[in-house]
């Protein structure tokens, strides 16, 4: 059995992450599969979604990394031919990854206690971003 | 058609990397399903899934390699309001994933000959872990 | 049900980027499942699957970015015990990650409009590879 919805949210770029948890958890109550798997996916290519303990010191630590992995500040052939200026920003997607699967039991994510679902948005610009939450199981 | 398993197992921290690819290859054969994926996923927010090529000098050169993207001596903002010392510890993990998904075919994992599926434990303690193995296929 | 198939390619090596895009796609439409996922997975401990908007400027800061994280220039414990030279490239592998799911809906992949899915190779040498591509859905 397979069930294909979504989650449409706003972000305002340069590494935002928004815990998007309650809304998978949601999915899966409603989608009434006792066990199975939730494949998240981000459509587009300066957006990447990964698991985190969302407190604000993290988000802060975890934006930081990306400065040490792929600079801001140094030049991208991207933007040299597109002129966008977000070169950064689809590095830093690809490096993380588009997909996340999370499997539940009991209609209950199998997260940790300190472990939610994120999506970050590694644009330059603020974003409208729709994430498929695709719920498969029996 | 879905199994829900998992494996237990005790890390010593500090990026241990703990290869659990006879157990997962164990619950794929016992669960008498011809093809399909298996899911697993760590629930906690200090470690990771990957493949690897599981020798010991490989083990040590991806152990460096944190140092590099995510360094332990540097300040973490997590440390200062949580005071747990293990800042690096979860940036690493959210960077690596949390959740690994390998097809398997008539019963077999679809894994190269050198390449292994291991549990990176980046915490700065010893752990004990509960990796969700989640079966499904016909 | 499950379609388990493979996709066949020869790769330069040194993080060569190959589209398969068309090829997953194909796969999908054939198997005549309406919704579901495609699991993708590199049989192979130096080479990785991701998404990126495939266009030469990008591809060429992708590429660039691995130096700063595994450096091809730096001793690798593994080169000293097995001589083959690809320290660098089995870390790169291990750090992006030898699986890709991607939702697939009414027959369609959910990827963005400027989002293709690759195989990069990082081994130090061309390669022949095997991509599995298993579908799964109803």
């Amino acid at each position: 059995m397979v069930i294909t919805g979504k989650i449409s949210l706003k972000s305002r770029g340069e590494c935002d992450i928004l815990d998007i948890t309650p809304q998978v958890a949601q999915q899966v109550t409603k989608a009434e599969i006792n066990s199975g798997v939730v494949t998240l996916f981000v459509a587009g290519s300066t957006a990447g979604l990964t698991t985190i303990e969302f407190e604000p010191g993290l988000i802060s630590d975890f934006q930081s990394v990306w400065e040490r992995v792929a600079p801001k500040s140094i030049p991208y052939n991207h933007d040299r031919r597109w002129g966008d200026g977000n070169g950064y920003s689809h590095v830093q997607a690809s490096l993380l990854g588009a997909s996340l699967v999370v499997p539940f039991h009991k209609q209950k994510l199998t997260l940790g206690t300190w472990q939610q679902i994120v999506v970050v948005d590694f644009d330059n610009r603020p974003r409208s971003r729709q994430i498929i939450v695709q719920i498969m199981g029996d």
